[in-house]
């Protein structure tokens, strides 16, 4: 069976349970544990930033930006589909008592414009008071595509003249740095803070960390205490992110290739591929044209010994490249895609 | 000057004085009110529900249906440009946690079939429970629009299958019920609860209601307590209350004949009256045609005697008649709207 | 029947119902009431402070000041039986996200040192910060006590050296001024915020204030928006309370005079009376030494015609003064307290 | 140097290494780990109850009761010493918006009766409804103390009488589990839900579950979810906590013995040894007899290679064992810290 379902299904490989077991350990509530502070400072430098809190998850380091950023009442906005909007339990409003607004965006972009127009209504006292952008950079349910930097430029422009934060929702920020070919910093250094994750493309089994302005993050560790996610000996999984920095970022390269690979041959194999999926390491299948329900073609799929997942789109099938695909497993599952989907 | 802003800004009659100075009081606190009882009474028969609590504010019992009828983290949707939505500060993400959704509508007003897509994609972990559909009646933004009784009866029925609530928005339903010619409970009998407000229409100074299922309302007075709205003697604003449902209901009738006279005579004067404007008792004036814009047409109406006020619509202004305007006002308002934005 | 269950119990005169009746009116939501205005204007004078915020309750004045002051999380501290910490529903916790710390306080009054320990108690990232101290003055369930100016003062000036915020609850406060004959400012001009009420000892039906820095009240129309405090005709409620400020502040002394009469009669007639119901106008009765359970005791003496209230504490009757009682009707509630309780 | 600040510091063993990196792994999001199912399995078993969740930390399980149990506003009753009250951030205020009432204990115990007489004070609207009581069992900040069983009966009666819930913060349950020689469900079967802990006594590097009711955990994965609690291959850690389950606690005898032996060597050196710290795995030593400032005293034990903590009073140092301790450890600690301290 080949699993293309997510990449946060990747298991841990031997390198990375080794260097958990390695990793010097200590009491990270007290700051004593040199593991997570190691992998603080390689964060802070990688991503032009000033300071980082490791935390276990990405949702957690969204939901402590938030915490960080915006006061009770206040306005977020971010493109409607976002990952936080739909996929975080409502936690913004639930545990900052934000107001949450969906702009429409393009593939997963807005434009700085979008945000000014709604932040020039908010001027009154019955309207919330526009405090923070959201950006999600590779953005997931357009199909991992990238935010280009002008539009970025852009944002991070307006954000200065409006008196508001820009936060990075980067689960998957190593892979847009790798699409575009610049270091992480380019991307990142004028955001207010960034979340990154090492349990996505990076193959970590958990963690993640919000990176950014010093003075932002000053209450972050009181935060994450609040919320459960100060560990004690946290060096166990900031071993595996710290092996995950140094041996898995430039090799996403290979992720984004099999996805182009995969996608190409498909649309070989006569399979309507949807175009917007081949952004990263996505690709969207589109099961409409193949006069098939979605879970009847996943099922087809799962009986042909490839595993594909639903897609945000009610006829779009999702495939995810990750480091536990092969060049030749991508192959081995594009042949077994198009004959569960072909073959009467 | 003829003030056309809003019903917001009706000042008490001497009648209204005289009811307010004469009511019997008491401690409302302990219930001891006379008055107040007797308000709430009303309004439970005229509404065809189970309860009532005065508050000293439609936004307030707004906030209180929220509090009573969505649980931290859930969702509420309505309408995208409706009232709680965009005037009252956040309230709901706020005080309630709750995450708000705006549905796109077709003036004011979405569909049961909007509401089931939504509350079914909310099945997961990963995203909020929808509790809570949100009905602005009649709606604002869109021009004082009436709800349709089929539109209001499939919600309801959609409600039942979906078991979740629907609040109305009534700051204005007694313009619905004049509107539509029905009693108001057969616009509200089947609600979870409904919010009145004395001072728009209606003429009160302030003052307004919530009202609803008993065992909703179970927790609303010590909520009503927590916001800092159960007032001592609060007789004196109920009084105003009682009397206006009296005596100042079955005439909104002519506000909205005045409306619809005042936009007939505009029209014949040549200016572009926006349809929308004349559900009850707005009216919108598009000054784009007339190549002005919004705030420089409102200051030449101003120095010609009329007072417009601005409409959610950058090129839309917005007139409300209320039982300060006599029909001749309205033809006086008219003429000197006609005349201030048609000389040159 | 006398009724000195409490000054929340007083109706308003006819001079202040004449008062009502006649302010000139306007929309508040717009500023545009100039009886609000002129209210305002009043208070920030009389309490030597900055703005003001006219709310319909003084619940709603100690709500909107905690939300100008603490941040989620953050922690008030203030006399362990305190009004905001018992009666008001839970708001600071459930508005605020506030943790609330209660001292053992003496008649009602904390000190400095106390605050300055848990202050620093509280400087690591596992423990709230503390942001604000409360202080109620008059201390209602200690007896209508006022605080010594002192004790206030070291407050003031631990609250300096500590960096955190001192809010005035003064439902009563020109009680605590007509005690210690000084000018309300005297007591209030060092606080970051005062609430003060109208509808107790002052006589009015309804309305309170939030008075204090300028800065520190920037957002509190926009609160008071939120949680449905803002009233659109709200003269109607200022002019009792201006009418309040003129004509029944210097007054207040009497009802401290007829206090004392009544725990003076009572004394003589045989009564256990504790001294510390008699700071201002509140007279606390035992009945433990009567033999008699507290509501046993109250239905005598509603029976003998005069009504007393529970009080915080399990064997202790209250009786409060206010300006519906002559001298005369003291004399007469005295004299059926001593027989309803002493008569077999 | 020996380390006894606490039982936290523990670093995993060589077994429970291997048993990280060789416990099967999966996506626990999507309940695909096998090694957090049958950790969960264990768990309801081992504590007599229905369901469980794996969380990375006892605060988040904490957290996650608290919001299970406990609407907005609601009031927590708990010992006003205790963990989750003076360690955890605000927590139950700035997430569940709780109101939190300290009881004073004894020993870290409270009584049915404390809490009867709380939750019938809170009857009316004025007052906040009392929904839970916490018990911290064993009891930190009075020195690792169990809660008899007959004490907590009392309570589980009460809780019944009253129609609240009780929640036991087990972060040490099986310190006082072994201390009474009990199967743990004894002490948390009648629970409605209960937080362990495996990274203090029990050795691991992190992680913790929720344990209890099926019905009352419905909402919890939503809830972990939500605060970042989720994590991906989560049974790297489970597999340590499934190695401590069934390695860890029957020794945890060994720790209490090694608590009672240092104690009894430090009374016998001449030290001041409070006894109230010897209740499991705690000792407590008076510095104030010995003419020594609690800071200095820890400093002079440091330079004499022994490391002990601040207890939460002022004058009281704090040992914990725990599996990194050897009864030669212990006796070394013992003669370090009598020559550190009576040596002028």
């Amino acid at each position: 069976m080949i699993d293309l379902r997510s990449d946060v299904k990747t298991l841990p490989t031997e390198g990375m349970l080794r260097a958990m077991t390695t990793a010097p350990l200590g009491d990270e509530q007290e700051r004593e544990d040199p593991t997570v502070r190691a992998l603080e400072d390689d964060l802070t430098e990688l991503l032009g930033q000033e300071a980082a809190v490791f935390v276990p998850s990405a949702t957690m380091a969204n939901q402590i930006a938030t915490l960080c950023l915006v006061e009770r009442g206040q306005e977020i906005v971010g493109e409607q589909h976002r990952h936080m909007f739909r996929y975080e339990a409502g936690g913004p409003a639930y545990l900052a008592g934000a107001v949450v607004t969906g702009l429409p965006g393009t593939a997963g972009v807005f434009t700085g414009d979008q945000v000014r127009e709604i932040a020039q209504l908010r001027d009154s006292e019955h309207r919330p008071r526009t405090a923070l952008a959201l950006v999600e950079n590779t953005h997931n349910v357009s199909g991992g595509r990238v935010w280009p930097l002008p539009a970025l430029d852009d944002l991070y422009d307006t954000r200065d003249e409006l008196g508001l934060a820009v936060h990075i929702d980067g689960a998957r920020l190593f892979n847009a740095s790798v699409a575009l070919d610049v270091p992480p910093a380019r991307i990142t250094a004028r955001a207010r803070t960034v979340a990154v994750c090492f349990s996505k493309g990076l193959g970590g089994p958990a963690g993640a960390a919000l990176v950014g302005r010093a003075d932002v993050l000053a209450p972050a560790r009181r935060i994450r205490q609040m919320l459960g996610g100060s560990l004690r000996q946290a060096g166990v999984l900031a071993g595996a992110a710290r092996y995950a920095l140094e041996h898995n970022i430039a090799r996403l390269a290979d992720d984004h290739a099999n996805a182009r690979t995969l996608a190409g041959l498909l649309a070989e194999g006569g399979l309507p591929v949807d175009p917007a999926g081949t952004g990263t390491n996505f690709v969207f299948l589109d099961v409409a044209p193949l006069g098939l329900a979605r879970d009847a073609a996943r099922d087809r799929l799962r009986a042909g010994g490839v595993l594909w997942s639903n897609s945000h789109h009610p006829t779009l099938l999702r495939a995810v490249t990750h480091l536990g695909h092969s060049k030749a497993d991508v192959h081995t599952a594009a042949t077994r895609t198009i004959r569960a989907l072909t073959t009467g």
